[in-house]
C-alpha cells in the first residue's frame, strides 16, 4: 500500500536514492558494524519521515543531492532512536528481524545505537547550516527528554491527557516536525510556509502516534514484528487506556496493576478498553490532529507537492500496520 | 594536585564558569533527569578535556563565554561517553558515586547518556560554526566506531600493537585532539597552529590513555571510584598486558584465557605482567607520546599559554590516579 503511494506520488525513485545513501554510510566502517546493521538498513520500513522531507521539498526548489542525503540523515536519527528503544523495551525482534540487543548484547546496542546518531550528526552537519544543525540538535535532545518521561513516569499511576499529548508532542511529533521543516527549510521555502510545513508535520506525526497505540490492540503479527499489546506489557498508558480508564469503574485499572499482563490478563484489557469506546476515542483524537493538518495543507500553495501532501496524510490515517 | 596545577595556571576560575554552564544545562530539563544527572554535573572529574580547550584558547583572543560553552560541551559529551560506558562495563561505582545504570536500570542510562550526547550537541551548535560542528560529529562517530571495536574485537585472541593504537587514537586521543581543536579554532588561532595544538591532543591523550592502562595495574580504590584491574576482568588488553604477552611463554596466556579473572588469578596476572616488564615498557611508550606533544608544545608561540600547555602535560604524565 505504501509502495502504491510512493509511485502515485511519484518519489519511489528518490526514495531508492535516499536508501543508497543510508547504505554507502557503512561502506567505509569497520567490518563488524557493516554486518551488525546491515539488516537493520537493508530492511527499512515505510521510511515515512524521509518521505515526508522529500514532499515538504518539494514546495521549493533544491539540490537532490543534498535533499537525498538530509532524508537518509533523518532516517538514520529514527533508526538510532529504534536501537536504543529496542533496548528499552527489550523488544526479540523488529521487522521481523532479530533486534541488535538480542542478537548481539544492551551494551553493543547502545554503541550501535550511538554509532548512528553520530553518523546521522556528521551526515546531516555535511549538507546544511549551522541554524539547521541547531534545531535538530535540539529536537533530538527534547526526544531525549521525552523518552525519558515515558519510560520513568509515565505509568498509570501518574498519565494525564496532558502528560501524554506533550509525550507525544515532544516524541514521535517532533521528529516528523523535524523532518518537514528541514525539507522546507533547505529548499529555500518562504518562512510562512516553512513554518506550516512545520506544523503540519506535528500534526501528522500526532494523529500517526494515536494510530500507533490504536494498532497496539490489534493483531500486528503480520510484518511489524511488533505483538499485540506491547504498550500495556511495559506499563505504558496509551491513548485508547487512558479514555477507557475515564470511564472504568475499577475493574480495569485493577487488571492494569497486576503483573504479568500477558495471556488471559492482557486479552482481558484489551477487551475491557474496547467495550469502555477507548480506541472509538482515541480514533477520533487522531482523525481531529489529521484534520488539522489537512486545514493547513490547503493553506499552502496548490500543485503536486500539495496533493502529494494530501494523499499521504491519508495514507498515515488509513494504515493498517 | 591538579587543583594546584590549575591555581598555577590560572584556569580555576575560569572552570568554575564552565561548571556553571554544565549545571545550568540541567536548570530547564525535567525534574527527573535534574535529580538523576546532579551527582554526575556536581562530581566533575579532573575536567582534562575543558582544560585543554581553554589553555588552546589562550593561543589566540576569543569571547570568554562563548570557550566556556564550548568547553562545557566537550565536557557534556565526555559525560555521555561515561553513562554509555559504565552500561558497557557494568561498572557499579564511578567517582565513588552509584552508577546511573545501577541507580536505574540500563535502559534509563541509555537515555540519559542520549540526552547528555545531543545537550552537548546543542550547546556547541549554538556557539559554533557548522564546520566545528562537522568536525565534532565527526570525531564522535568515530569515537562509537572505536568502542565498538574495543567491546567486541578486543580480546587477546585478535590484539596487536596496531590494533591497540588505532582504538586509543580514535577513542581517548580523538576527544582530547577535538578538545585542543575547538579551543584553538574558536579563539582564530593560525591555521598551522591550530593543526599543531590538535596533533597535540592527540598525543597528550594517547599518554593518558596509557598512563590510564598502567594505573589499572595498581590500587585505584583511593577516588577513582575504579578497581584494580577492571580492564584484565573485562577481557581488554592494554598495552602493559601486550607488551608482557610478547614476552610470554604460555602461562600469562593460560592465565588470561580462564575465568573469572579475580581473586588470586587477578593477582597473578597482575604479577606476571610487571615480571615481564610490561609496565616498564607501556610507561617507555607513554614517555614516548609525552615526548612528541611536548616537542610540537615548543614549536608553538612562546608565552604564558605555551608554558600551562607544558605543565599540563607534565600533570598527565606523573598523574597518580
Amino acid at each position: 500500500m505504501i509502495d502504491t503511494l510512493y509511485q502515485d506520488i511519484h518519489i519511489s525513485e528518490d526514495l531508492q536514492q535516499v536508501h543508497s545513501v543510508i547504505l554507502n554510510q557503512l561502506d567505509d566502517s569497520t567490518p563488524f558494524i557493516r554486518d551488525a546493521l546491515s539488516d537493520l538498513v537493508k530492511n527499512t520500513g515505510k521510511m515515512l519521515r524521509p518521505a515526508l522531507l522529500l514532499i515538504s521539498a518539494q514546495f521549493g526548489s533544491v539540490e537532490k543531492e543534498k535533499v537525498f542525503r538530509l532524508a537518509a540523515a533523518v532516517e538514520l536519527l529514527h533508526m538510532a532512536t529504534l536501537v536504543h528503544d529496542d533496548i528499552i523495551d527489550q523488544a526479540p525482534t523488529r521487522r521481523g528481524i532479530p533486534t541488535l540487543h538480542s542478537r548481539f548484547d544492551p551494551r553493543t546496542a547502545v554503541l550501535l545505537g550511538d554509532f548512528l546518531f553520530t553518523r546521522s550528526f556528521q551526515l546531516a552537519s555535511q549538507y546544511t547550516d549551522i541554524e539547521t544543525g541547531r534545531y535538530i540538535a535540539g529536537i533530538v535532545n527534547s526526544i531525549c527528554e521525552s523518552e525519558i518521561r515515558q519510560h520513568n513516569n509515565f505509568t498509570f499511576y501518574t498519565t494525564n491527557f496532558k502528560e501524554y499529548h506533550r509525550r507525544i508532542m515532544g516524541k514521535t511529533a517532533a521528529l516528523f516536525a523535524l523532518s518537514a521543516y528541514v525539507g522546507a527549510h533547505e529548499s529555500t521555502v518562504d518562512e510562512r510556509c516553512t513554518h506550516r510545513l512545520k506544523k503540519i508535520g506535528y500534526n501528522l506525526g500526532a494523529g500517526f502516534q494515536i494510530i500507533d497505540d490504536i494498532l497496539d490492540f490489534s493483531d500486528r503479527s503480520d510484518g511489524t514484528g511488533k505483538g499485540t499489546g506491547t504498550d500495556i506489557r511495559q506499563g505504558i498508558v496509551n491513548l485508547p487506556l487512558l479514555y477507557a480508564l475515564q470511564r472504568d469503574s475499577g475493574s480495569l485499572e485493577k487488571k492494569l496493576s497486576r503483573r504479568p499482563k500477558n495471556g488471559r490478563r492482557l486479552k482481558q484489557i484489551i477487551s475491557t478498553t474496547k467495550e469502555l469506546h477507548g480506541i472509538e476515542r482515541a480514533r477520533t483524537v487522531a482523525h481531529s490532529y489529521t484534520d488539522k493538518a489537512l486545514h493547513s495543507i490547503h493553506l499552502l500553495p496548490p500543485g503536486n507537492a500539495q496533493d502529494s501532501l494530501k494523499q499521504f496524510t491519508s495514507y498515515l490515517l488509513q494504515r493498517k500496520y
